[in-house]
């Protein structure tokens, strides 16, 4: 790797940006450092840090990414699933969260490994807390629709609904990775529609109808 | 610190450990060197490694360390807790996940954080698989008593209510662990209670009655 001439500097941060996937697939963000990234690279560190100044730079890059390839596949596939609402729309969400298919598993795995670092540094903190506040302001939402077609009960505010589906999804996640085998994909399927089959039914005071 | 003299290992370790937990708390196990606890220690890395061999040794001691303050935390207090039953074992077994305290929240910090490298180890992904299998026993077993009591219902595997309980407990630490002022210990407490009593109405075919 040379230095960035002036029009490269996308297509070299491309590259960069691969390095650090490569590292955080095989060690984790604790070995997430400029200078295994440069390794990975064949470059010096001092190059890199034309694109990323320091290991921050490099975690809230690899955070970005995984936020785009999140938000790619939130996009929905068909017409059916662009006009679905309510509770459709939050198991779709919530399937979109859990380890299903190898890249599902992969992108887990580095978003769990983030938590360190996002934990102990403040600025990173706070991108998360942020993260999956709009998570939850999104899934409010969908709750408070499904309330509205009756078919979440009416009883509880959406905001709780809509925490206690983002704390199943992310601790299914956490069990999943840790546990493949006795999580494959359509038990975490069957287990989210138990979860939802309870919320549905749960604390329900009157038949809502629709 | 001088090398160990036979009676001091024991004595010696516990300085270790002490130093140990003080760089976790302050950088993640993403900070976890042997450099790093040497320097808390005012000690040489070599001297160290009489202790922990490498950097894997320390994760698994801090682990352990934390195992062993759950277990702690987890013993009943008073009779009324040593001869409860299903239900409300179950719940205080939830409790006891949560980041409910300064200490809780600090061991939850820790445990969150010791993922990223419990994901690209594999000898820590086994253990850490093992002690959510292990947990996810003794829920099964709380939820089997309370499905006998008539407390849950019994249409469900008890081993499936317990991955529920489970995934739940896990993803609301992280999010109380992300947002502690969304997410304060009352609103920790009624979103559990919320989500147990979802689960005691949900899907039940028929009322058990007692």
């Amino acid at each position: 790797m040379t230095p960035p001439a002036r029009g490269d500097h996308e297509a070299r941060r491309r590259d960069v940006s691969e390095a650090v996937w490569r590292v955080l697939a095989a060690r984790g963000f604790g070995g997430l450092t400029l200078r295994a990234v440069a390794a990975e690279l064949g470059a010096s560190t001092g190059l890199l840090t034309h694109y990323f100044p320091n290991k921050r730079a490099l975690v809230a890059h690899a955070l970005d990414v995984l936020d785009r390839q999140a938000a790619e596949r939130r996009r929905p596939a068909t017409e059916e699933a662009a006009t679905a609402r309510g509770l459709a729309v939050l198991r779709a969400a919530l399937l979109d969260v859990l380890p299903l298919d190898g890249a599902g598993a992969a992108g887990n795995r580095i978003r769990v490994g983030s938590w360190d670092a996002a934990l102990t540094d403040p600025g990173l903190t706070a991108e998360h807390a942020e993260r999956y506040r709009r998570a939850r302001r999104r899934m409010t939402e969908l709750c408070a629709e499904a309330q509205e077609l009756g078919e979440l009960p009416a009883d509880r505010p959406a905001a709780d609904l809509a925490a206690l589906a983002q704390s199943f999804a992310l601790g299914l996640v956490v069990q999943a990775l840790f546990a493949p085998a006795e999580f494959p994909p359509e038990r975490q399927r069957a287990l989210l529609d138990g979860f939802l089959a309870a919320l549905v039914t749960g604390e329900r005071p009157d038949p809502v109808g629709s």
